[in-house]
């Protein structure tokens, strides 16, 4: 079980995930990357790479097993038995079907342990609707695939300055105090917890979590969600035996003196969490999925056709997402 | 006019206001700082200084234009007539009152132009209402006393890597969207336009303006106030003359890359400015208040009466402070 490399879904191949895949694996000796494949793709990374003047060498194998010996001299890209055409920033239809291919090969190779995890590239969500895939994103259909709830699949973005959780994620400001319940903060916190041991290795991970208002709303007199709500949920945390602290201020808390006193940031909602991520981890920022029985991650940026072969993709988000899915893996075996 | 040095108010004697002042002030050559003032407290800052083991000669001065001459070789102190103790960090009546006295006196000083403009050592404000100061802040006392409405008088705050205004302030965040209207927008973006211009010497200043809700609303799929609200306002600024961008999508507009491209950042709520503000400039930022005949700025913290007399309390930020009025003050004379 999960003896594999990672294994890395290729994204919407119009976007800039097969160059910068190209790329990382063009730096692996110089960063000391850990062995990876990609699922499919290998027309398209050639193309890729070629664009960007990267000397790549596909291996293209057909079991996982004979990924990690290529993975020195060649790319191994793991044959769909299809392939894909490069053009760049010009998303289609067979490029979300190989997307989606890629991707539920990728979860597959996961679930049964051929893979130590998986790595997902920028896809396109809307022309994967339009091609009848029925989840709003990669998460929600990794947790479908995995036999987990939605609700328990939960989106960490973690950079070198700081690891932090929104509660709340793609709901408008004004819904925020409402969807916000001890139900919630509870059983997202308990899937934070446990992935801090598992994934991490942090035998007792410190939860800070945010205030919603001002100044954690100065006890009632600008909000009353603190006490009704968030103090009430910390102190049964800690009743469980969670080292869960707060409600803290939004705007000190992530001062540097501040991020050294917890291990993850719990965050109210989507903005809390996100601006001081990329405030401070703006490049390296990673989008890793909590609670899931796989290790996921993906770089925290979307498919930026925009840029798409220009040469002008950063490969240092990507990067930090293969470190942190196979420092998560070793941690699950380790333990396992 | 404005020919005078800065002033500064004492703030609550038994906060650590009078410590970092001394400490500014034993950092003048090293730092090369503009001089400055005190407005009373003499023996509050001597005994303050003594516990840092700083020398402090004070020049007890009768009059604001004996500031600039005594300044090298000790720190002048207006003389108010009276004088406080040093109790730090237990905050007193009479406390209240000197810090209240030093604060009038200030203001009325930077009014006639005998002093170029003021910087404000943090208050207690529960104390000041004890004795009966009926406003809720320094700030709105400031603005009051120079005939500007408080709606007119606009807290930005500032460090190396940013500058960042709160359009709504010290409310809770479920009533930010009602509070959010086109006219406090244009009224306050009006404002920091001239300020721009006026403290900072800007010709043409960049303002941009965040989206209230995740991905900026995404074209109304979460939240509709960019749409119906900050998007006109923008283009109405634009109409005007003023380089209004936005709404920006909150998360990436304060990454580095970004805040390359504004002068100014213009956040919708508290947090939205202050979090990525402390995140990255925590010990130096400025609380600076845009829209007033004279100058102000204060250090970006409060009395914090935990810490002082510990020796503890860094001078960063009011050294910030005394920078950025000496700045303005500055760029006011070279365009009067």
């Amino acid at each position: 079980m999960n003896g594999g490399v990672l294994a890395i879904s290729l994204g919407d191949p119009a976007g800039i995930g097969p160059e910068i895949i190209a790329e990382a694996w063009a730096y692996r000796k110089q960063l000391d990357l850990p062995p990876f494949m990609v699922v499919g793709g290998q027309h398209v990374l050639t193309s890729a790479a070629a664009s960007r003047d990267i000397d790549l060498p596909v291996a293209t194998i057909s079991a996982p097993q004979d990924a990690e010996s290529a993975f020195p001299h060649a790319l191994p890209v793991l044959d769909m038995g299809g392939d894909g055409t490069w053009w760049p920033g010009k998303p289609t239809t067979q490029g979300a079907e190989l997307a989606l291919g890629s991707l539920e090969l990728a979860v597959s190779l996961a679930l049964t342990g051929s893979a130590s995890g998986m790595v997902t590239a920028p896809v396109s969500k809307s022309h994967l609707a339009d091609i009848g895939f029925a989840f709003p994103g990669q998460t929600e259909f990794i947790a479908h695939s995995s036999g987990i709830e939605e609700e328990d699949a939960v989106m960490m973005l973690a950079g070198p300055s700081l690891r932090a959780v929104p509660l709340t994620i793609h709901c408008a400001l004004s819904d925020v105090s409402s969807l916000l319940t001890q139900e919630l903060i509870l059983r997202r916190c308990r899937v934070i917890h446990r992935a801090m041991q598992r994934d991490f290795g942090l035998e007792r991970p410190r939860l800070a979590l945010a205030g919603l208002n001002p100044h954690a709303g100065e006890k009632g007199r600008m909000g009353h969600e603190e006490e009704e709500i968030i103090a009430p949920a910390i102190a049964q945390l800690r009743d469980e035996g969670i080292d869960a602290t707060g409600p803290h201020p939004a705007d000190t808390m992530f001062a540097p003196h501040k991020r050294d006193t917890y291990d993850v940031a719990v965050a109210m909602y989507h903005d809390q969490a996100l601006v001081p991520l990329k405030a401070l981890d703006f490049d390296q920022g990673v989008n890793m999925t909590l609670g899931l029985p796989i290790v996921r991650t993906s770089p925290d940026h979307g498919t930026a056709f925009d840029i798409a072969g220009k040469g002008l993709a950063k490969p240092d988000s990507l990067i930090a997402a293969i470190r942190m899915a196979s420092e998560a893996a070793a941690h699950r075996a380790a333990s396992a």
